[in-house]
């Protein structure tokens, strides 16, 4: 007898979601081990007059998030609007998507934590350079997902693997996470460099840097063995590199050197509703080096934060890099 | 008695050797531990109907390489045309600046292994993301010094360091150097996604594909331990970007993907008299896989091999990717 196939729901419906549910759905077509049929929950909103919930499952699209992409027609969608802890089967897995941090009460923490503690399962995450809008339309890319048990993670690997969605197994799931919130002050740093029209190998001196500092970082909020090879991961190195080069946190970040207005303010002027992370990791960040009396090894991350919350001079980005602890 | 000063001498004045001879001009007025007068060796050509080294003695300016940029005035230089081998004093260290490998009969070989090897001294090694122009406009920028003998990495350390040219060293030489080289071949396959004009995400792709190869492949030569934090250094990821992003193997490789001409064809009429290392440098690397039977492995050297001399399409260039060993 054959297992019983697993059942897969994709909780969200943003473009991210929604370019995710298109592999999935295309994926569970042709692998036995999964149930034929997605769920996906979505954060019911009306659109042009129409529940989102609708347009989703009579249209296969999502106009809001990512207009002119059709979903395969196996994903449906249930509107969940309460929690959905309670409904979820005995024994699930869980993989989350989610770029970002969250500030508790004792500061920093990772959201795959938050999901773990709610839910009570063990949670995998992905991370890696890819914009939904790439991999909607089929864009060679690659990702990373880190798994606390391998096993789990190759299973996911399997669901969302295509021929140009390439995906690496690692175990070091923290720093996967982490890697996707920090990159996004680093990228605050490039944007600073690219309004100041520095040269590219200072871009790349920033960058690195930056790289470093993450390392450094998770060493510390991990508290112990973080291999440097994951952030050779697409998680890593690849992501930071496209959100330095073309990322909204680099985009504004270089409006702000440039322009000499807040961050705050080009924000809702130039992101359409969505929000910017970097300087808002760069505080709880921070927060954390500053109580440990650490903020002179991470030069560049305090730069950041500085020059976004405390108007300190753009100009002094590069010379606060000098004494940088990597070249003493 | 304080020790003898060390001499320090320059050979070559091109651009880079220029840039270099600026910093150091200037560092060793300040440090003790250095003879004040830097002598530089250059090979000797007619510019404007004046000899070279006559031209730099007298105006400490190179017009051909670097104009516009004045050498401090105790950087002298003599020229010395023949073999130096023979003038050198007992007991020196050197450090090669040079970026790029040799084709031996046995294949491969490192420039500083035959410097080594001609000269009988120990030999460091400089690279990292740092372009002649900008190290000599003073940008900030960072480099590595790779020295099988920490103690000499050092000492160049205090001989070139300023506060903007900052400095890491470790001691995996061989690793370094090869970065410079290999690097160069990656930048062609870059630039043959921008010239298909892929995505930011399938450029960072294959970037990072292109650094784990490099990885890969230097532990094939290297036939020992080499440290993957090596490839985090300014030597690895930060002179990878910067190629990738600006360096002349990407621009001629994004233009051939765009006109469909040949490496060569593009590299007259685009360098100006320079020549293009990427693709020569995959003529040596592809021999060297081929012989250990170990093309499969290395999916993106080869192809940028197979695309820029055996006339493989270029759009051929991804789907060589989707199999590559990261992913299985």
């Amino acid at each position: 007898m054959a297992a019983t196939p697993l059942k897969v729901c994709i909780v969200g419906s943003g473009n991210w979601g929604l370019a995710v549910a298109k592999i999935i759905g295309n994926n569970v077509k042709k692998l036995e081990k999964f149930a034929s049929v997605v769920k996906m929950w979505v954060f019911e909103e009306t659109v042009n007059g129409r529940k989102l919930t609708d347009i989703i499952n009579n249209d296969h699209e999502n106009v809001k998030y990512l207009p002119g992409h059709k979903l395969p027609e196996n994903v449906f969608i249930h509107g969940i609007c309460d929690e959905i802890s309670g409904k979820v089967p005995k024994g699930p897995l869980g993989i989350s998507l989610i770029k970002g941090i969250d500030e508790g009460p004792e500061g920093l923490k990772l959201i795959s934590d938050i999901i773990r503690e709610k839910m009570g399962f063990d949670i995998s995450v992905l991370m890696g350079a890819n914009t939904a809008s790439e991999v909607a339309t089929g864009k060679f890319c690659e990702t990373t997902i880190g798994s606390k048990v391998t096993e789990n993670g190759l299973l996911f690997k399997e669901l969302l693997q295509t021929p140009y969605f390439r995906i690496t197994v690692v175990d070091d799931a923290d720093t996967v996470e982490l890697c996707g919130a920090l990159k996004n002050t680093v990228a605050v740093g490039a944007g600073f460099c690219d309004g100041l029209r520095c040269g590219d190998n200072t871009k790349a001196a920033v960058i690195r840097l930056g790289l470093m500092e993450m390392i450094a970082f998770t060493r510390i909020f991990c508290k112990g063995q973080v291999s440097a090879a994951t952030f050779l991961e697409s998680c890593g190195v690849a992501e930071l590199i496209t959100t330095c080069y073309g990322g909204r946190n680099h985009k504004v970040a270089e409006a702000f050197a440039r322009a000499g207005r807040t961050t705050e303010e080009l924000e809702r002027e130039m992101l359409n509703g969505q929000k910017l992370q970097g300087p808002q990791t760069s505080a709880e960040v921070y927060r954390i080096l500053k109580q440990k009396g650490l903020l002179d090894k991470f030069p560049l991350f305090t730069a950041v934060y500085q020059i976004c919350y405390e108007g300190r001079p753009i100009q002094e980005m590069l010379s606060c890099l000098q004494s940088h602890p990597e070249h003493i």
